[in-house]
């Protein structure tokens, strides 16, 4: 294990996160809020451990894949722990683990909260809270790439570890490039939804914040009921965002690299659509009867279909109140997830293509055994060790689900809130059924449970993994 | 596809099952009872269709895996209409759908029932109805194969559609000899089942029914409580050959062919007794000051454990009462089920275990890249077949899982009930939770959840592949 470049990387990580919180700190001068202040304090810890980490570039640059998965998974805990330091002093939020929570699910994009009354947090906090998606939605890892010149090729290692989906392959080998690319196709975005919403006259402080959860998928609101309340266009415009940021960022970096004719091969985003247009169709006609109008019925679907699939977990009304098959969808929907190499999470509809063809290969072979059959990609073949650890992805999400569930569970809560609220942690989604439901939150959690769902979201994020590799002995031994 | 063998196999199965009708008959004279002609007309209808199929043996032997698969999954389909007939023609219940459910719940050991009053049957379908957990027990096609000399070689690929778990390889080559051994061991151990019963005073009747339920790990009894008004002593015999039923009947075998040092070695034993004695423990901690005495805490906590993690389905208490934790447990012992090999359902911890080392495998190969790791079992390499096969197995598990749940959402009852319900039926169990929990049934599903729930259990008990084997237009193609 290459130590001087994991620390290295923290360094530099913890830094980037001191700079990240010039901004909310700006936004409390602003508003005028003594919370302010303890952005101050949290730069300053940051620094004091960031600086001196990164004052020597480590001569040995070995750079494997091992080195990327724990510098991804050790990076994210640094950085949610120090991210939790304004939350714990302005007393919004006083229990360590539950601001250590609160963190994670922001930078997860998980949007899970412990909080039932965001409306009373100073505005600086707030603020913080929904930039950490913005911040994870792309990935921290990425956008230190993309800025700095690191050590050499080794790199992809890095970004195999922290973007989601099952390959990266397809990217431009030149990655300081690609990653550039990405984040100016993620700030174009960002910026093109802010300016809708102005459109719609939505208040700046409520743009800015509702933005950076749509665009990193994550759902920290500022207000209690979430979207309820906001006009029906803006809730369209959310909508038509939230679905767009679920797409596989490649489609957009192909548009960006003028191959237009690449982009529409992509298999992924018509199963993507295809899923969305087939669950809004089933959950509008179960809910036609609740709503006044078509409009409203089919905007209500709209919006918690592309909540949900791309994990955002924003909410315009209270689904914990439809009926069984509406709501099957939707948990079915947390388990899918967005598109690969977009800032959703959940099991991704690539994997699941993939797993299907897995399923269909091994049934003809049933039928012709002495056929070779090979599965088939956006019409490349698919690696088979692209398949093998879709299939170990698969099983070992099972397993971390099932033994989440059973630790949740000593709280005593029903079963629908803990397999839900596991779901919604491990999918990086937000809201679950029942007691974690869209107007419940997860602060009916123990400090136990919400260090296990806090783990299930950083695992979710980045994809089972780095933090499991992080946690096996054998990483730290050296030979 | 060799349609006249095919075709051959089901004739055979229908005259073996008219054969096995003659014993409910016999018990229907012994009390006298006027639905015992129902008998007679289902063995008619049986034979008529029977014999003409077998009369003449087929030419045409080929006989690969897709007709092994298509001979098994299309027996299984047959025997269980053949076998409603006696249901519906007695009235014990009307509704065909629920008969074919009642029936297919009994061949396949899940022991899930339509039924809530089953002390007002007459006893010869009450015998029926637990004679058919034997009968499917063991398999029919394996008995089958241990009585007739049929087509040479090709028979392993009835054994490893019939057969649960991922490997039947280890066995002898000689299959018939195999066949016999275990049909040997089996109605050894049901017999020593019955004298221990009547040891303790239990009714001759309900000794019978208990055994073939418990034998075939089904579920079916002849009260309406199950086992809560029986003896300590005679629950806890039936835990200790509940747990004995769900052995890989591998090691039986071993020993029988005076192996024991070669029975030691099995590992999934190992995890089977690891897993049992952890959950009883677990659970008898939580449910300890539910009773009275450790002993009554205790007993519950090994039947139930016993019942689930076989697939049996016998309860002694009300587990839907209990808390969280221990209703966690047995949700993920529905899972994990028993051994490959034994008359239990559920995933099996043979492929529990691979796929643990598979993960394992994973892990340390992100470690050391370069490494060449092969998955081991009982000391010997893990074929990568077997080891595809078990990855695609859970794949495919859990999407059937997922649409299961779905469909029967339809009928709109809460989330738990449809969750367990599936679980119970795809896994061979017989009781969930809520609704369908031990004190409940499966009547409150309409008819198109119970015949969705029907295809689980058959897909469950045929390990998912033969039935979605019959269903691809491809394996009706010629050519």
């Amino acid at each position: 294990m290459n130590y001087s470049m994991v620390l290295y990387i923290v360094g530099w990580i913890l830094n980037f996160e001191a700079g990240f919180m010039l901004l909310p700190g700006l936004v409390s001068v602003i508003y005028q809020e003594k919370a302010g202040l303890t952005f101050l304090a949290a730069i300053a810890i940051a620094l004091a451990f960031g600086i001196p980490l990164v004052i020597r570039k480590p001569k040995n640059k070995d750079f494997y894949m091992k080195e990327g998965f724990v510098s991804v998974a050790l990076s994210w805990i640094v950085m949610s722990i120090v991210g939790a330091i304004p939350f714990m002093l302005s007393g919004a939020i006083t229990n360590p683990v539950s601001a250590f929570f609160e963190t994670v699910s922001g930078f997860t994009t998980t949007g899970a909260s412990v909080l039932s009354d965001v409306e009373s947090l100073p505005r600086c906090i707030l603020f913080w809270r929904s930039f950490t998606h913005w911040i994870g939605g792309m990935g921290v890892l990425v956008f230190i790439m993309a800025v700095l010149p690191l050590s050499g090729g080794r790199n992809i290692n890095l970004l195999k570890a922290e973007s989601p989906g099952p390959s990266v392959n397809k990217m431009t080998p030149r990655l300081r490039t690609t990653a550039a690319a990405l984040y100016k196709i993620y700030i174009v975005m960002t910026i093109l939804e802010i300016i809708f919403l102005l459109i719609g006259k939505m208040p700046l402080f409520d743009a800015l914040t509702l933005t950076f959860g749509t665009a990193g998928t994550g759902g920290f609101g500022v207000k209690n009921d979430s979207l309820a309340s906001y006009s029906p266009y803006l809730q369209n415009v959310v909508t038509i965002f939230m679905i767009s940021f679920g797409v596989n960022f490649n489609v957009y970096f192909l548009i960006w690299m003028k191959k237009p004719l690449e982009a529409l091969k992509c298999e992924e985003i018509r199963y993507y659509f295809g899923i969305i247009a087939a669950s809004i169709a089933t959950i509008f006609i179960h809910i036609r009867s609740f709503y006044e109008t078509t409009e409203e019925a089919l905007r209500h679907a709209a919006f918690q279909v592309g909540s949900i699939i791309t994990t955002t977990g924003y909410a315009t009304t209270d689904f914990n109140l439809w009926s069984e098959v509406p709501q099957t969808i939707l948990v079915m929907l947390m388990f899918i997830g967005a598109c690969a190499g977009s800032t959703g999470g959940g099991i991704k509809v690539s994997r699941l293509v993939i797993l299907l063809k897995t399923i269909k290969k091994e049934l003809y072979q049933i039928i012709h055994p002495s056929s070779v059959k090979k599965i088939k990609m956006d019409g490349h073949l698919v690696q088979h060790e692209v398949v093998r650890a879709t299939n170990v992805f698969l099983i070992l999400y099972v397993i971390i689900f099932a033994l989440s569930v059973l630790l949740v569970g000593f709280d005593g809560h029903d079963l629908v809130t803990n397999f839900t609220g596991v779901a919604s942690a491990l999918n990086n989604i937000g809201p679950g059924l029942q007691l974690v439901g869209p107007m419940g939150n997860f602060g009916v959690f123990s400090s136990g449970a919400q260090f296990v769902l806090s783990l299930d979201m950083l695992a979710g994020r980045l994809e089972l993994f780095p933090l499991l590799v992080l946690f096996m002995p054998k990483t730290w031994k050296k030979f």
